[in-house]
């Protein structure tokens, strides 16, 4: 055995490299001003429609006779079944909801080269049913394993083996991230970041941009979608490294997280949906009697540029637009996002860290004051001169039907909240939350969005 | 805001006040040649008794009338319960056992302290009535949450303080681990290492050890228990830093490992105990009818040094001694372990690392040459002066009986495992090791065991 075959575990010239691509206003592909134009071009080139149906159009789909879950002939893609949730704690100690069941790990990843000595990645204009605008800027894949494994029986996933076979490429980033905790049972996807080895063939829909034009785009409402955001969020483009200085050392932080880890006894128990309380089934939705939270519905969907041209499916539907904030105050001319050890109850382990308020406001709005979620007054009544960044981004257009949410950045400062948070939150720098996101589920996909916004915005101030 | 408020995230003095305590090899307190006669000190001072009792002689423990899950009447504790496991792989596809269900968080916590300038640790004889000698050196703390907030009825845990309150320590290490994933259902504990604020008040069940001198203690059978040893693996003995090299980078180690725990489809279901297919009921036992695995036993016991004076429990006993190894190869001069990313159906995600070989070999013997576990037979004929390490070890003596496993670290050359192992296996570092154990669920209990044998008895050679 010779030493070369031994290589330094750490290798710092790729921060050097992201944080040159973040400050690349411009890159070597399409220009920022003409991104509108590009979008709209592939909005035209394909034909699209979605339309809400009724659960019995499903096809393929249906509600099984014993516990009236809902699942698909083929045993694949995912089932909708019922959960019970009880934590003992705060406003909301115990409920029913129905929640996506879907076991099999996704890949969603970011193919990247270097063009003219700058990192540009390969990102995608695909259509999702459940957006609002239908087409948004995608990672370069993002693929179920019933996709890449063909259940759909359609095409491949194009870009695929950049990210399944060996030597197609070098992985900078590959970590198993939690989706919605208040949807999805215990889904994770494997987040990842690639370097292309070799020439990578282009397609009419994908282009490529520096990671400060995703940042310039992240202004924008609606643009770039939530698998584009999370994996975003693994790239270490905001620090990370374990030098620096922060209000809790890293030791502490962990203890910290630790503790709120141990000090919630949630009991989650799945049950069938046909018998959730407080839940109806109609002809056309699962809802609940005060109209509440989110309904499960049905769509048909026609599109052309998906793996296959026509399908349909459930989709939840949530009522109200959400509000996801973290307050960021600067400590010692450091800045600092006070984070929240979130219960969710389709969390794999209890807690994730969650951004300071993440709420749909209607869902609150009958509780008493001290019942309020904290924060969220604050956030709602914000000096527009405090707002930091601001866009409505949607969640899982896959998943979810015009799930959209406000996602804010709001600086406070002393006065307003103390630098000893109340329990459950914690003041932390966004290089550790960039260090703790190479790990598996520390920050929830909302906290995962803000961070990606907040790491890729920076170039603008 | 003034600068004063932050930090460093790391102190970088914390791993040397360490390495400096592991090459200690005597310390301020007991020296480790009295430590054999201190500890048949601490068993004269106790009456202890451990019987085999009919299930139907437990106090407070019976079998559930529709379930035949095994439980107590406070409903606290832990239950024994079926688990069904299929993977779809390997010549075990398949299999009923039964699991323990205890899904509170308990704490094992190392209280250590400076005394001339190096780091002591507290440790405990505690007895145990799964330990074939009970009494075994363990943490300072190893308190179930029934435990500390008193569901027995018992007496405090002595010095939980300062684990629990703020202010009474500084945290030098806390994370959440996991217990044997063979016979836990999705089991942690948080592994706490606290360095004292003030004076502590001793107490003649425990002493002040250096690492070094644990480190001795390990080369003896049967002296430090599993907990002591989970906890010393998250010491930062051994590095861990992101300095240093290694066949893998970390980046290509945590992409492997996200690999390895994506493509594996294991599905996992609670099940009755009263109806596991190939185990049978008895009066004093559940066991199989092919005699392998384990058994669920009932024990009776009488002491004194414990929280209560009698009481009695349910413990599973393995059927023969296990081999639990390491193979190390020195790669470029830097010694690697052969990691396996090992799925076992208590585990809350699909795989943990593990050392190379873990299994009972009785369970295995009955198998076909090509469908025996690799690298076993590798072990079991090593030559003796490839053997790095070498001493029979106790598992979890509150949960098992008589559960002994003979922990190896094994040298092996070029010639006999190559630098590509097969699929489910890697070449990892000693400090990679460390780096992971600061985050829950990458190490398995065992591996656990063997780092911490490594890092804590490297000062011998």
């Amino acid at each position: 055995m010779t030493a070369p075959l031994l290589r330094p575990r750490h290798d710092p010239s790729d921060q050097a490299r992201f944080a040159r691509s973040a400050a690349a206003a411009q890159g070597s592909g399409l220009r920022t001003e003409d991104f509108a134009d590009w979008l709209a071009g592939r909005r035209l080139a394909h034909r699209f429609s979605v339309d809400r149906i009724p659960f019995a159009e499903l096809d393929g789909w249906s509600f099984d006779e014993a516990s009236g879950n809902l699942g698909h002939r083929s045993g694949r893609f995912f089932t909708v079944e019922g959960l019970h949730v009880s934590t003992g704690e705060g406003p909301f100690r115990e409920w029913h909801q129905p929640i996506i069941k879907q076991p099999e790990v996704g890949i969603l990843g970011l193919l990247v080269k270097e063009f003219d000595g700058v990192l540009h990645v390969l990102m995608q204009a695909k259509m999702e049913p459940g957006n609002r605008n239908l087409l948004q800027l995608s990672p370069t894949v993002q693929a179920t394993r019933s996709n890449y494994t063909k259940v759909h029986k359609g095409s491949d996933v194009r870009y695929i083996e950049y990210f399944t076979q060996p030597g197609r490429g070098r992985v900078l980033a590959d970590s198993l991230q939690s989706e919605h905790g208040s949807w999805f049972f215990r889904k994770s996807n494997r987040n990842m970041i690639v370097e292309a080895v070799g020439e990578v063939p282009p397609h009419e829909d994908f282009c490529w941009l520096t990671f400060g034009q995703i940042g310039e785009l992240l202004h924008l409402d609606n643009v770039v979608n939530m698998d584009a955001r999370t994996v975003l969020s693994c790239a270490p483009l905001g620090g990370g490294e374990r030098d620096g200085s922060a209000l809790l050392p890293d030791g502490e932080l962990l203890s910290w997280f630790t503790a709120e880890r141990s000090r919630h006894e949630v009991r989650v128990r799945r049950t069938a949906l046909g018998s959730l309380p407080g839940w109806r089934r109609g002809a056309d939705a699962i809802d609940r009697e005060d109209g509440r939270y989110f309904s499960v519905v049905a769509v048909g969907v026609q599109a052309g540029s998906r793996e296959v041209a026509s399908w349909s499916q459930p989709l939840f539907e949530p009522c109200g637009l959400g509000v996801t904030a973290f307050l960021l105050r600067r400590i010692g001319g450091v800045p600092h996002l006070l984070a929240h050890a979130r219960v969710e109850g389709g969390f794999l382990d209890t807690v994730e860290l969650g951004p300071t308020v993440q709420y749909t406001p209607e869902n609150y709005a009958h509780l008493a004051k001290e019942d309020r979620p904290p924060f969220l007054d604050l956030v709602l009544a914000a000096d527009p001169g405090r707002i930091r960044y601001e866009a409505v981004h949607s969640e899982e257009g896959g998943r979810f039907l015009n799930a959209e949410s406000r996602y804010l950045l709001v600086e406070v400062d002393e006065t307003e909240v103390p630098l000893d948070p109340p329990p459950g939150y914690a003041w932390v720098t966004p290089g550790q939350l960039t260090w703790l996101v190479r790990h598996g589920h520390y920050l929830n996909v909302q906290g995962r969005t803000l961070l990606a916004c907040l790491n890729a915005t920076a170039v603008r101030g």
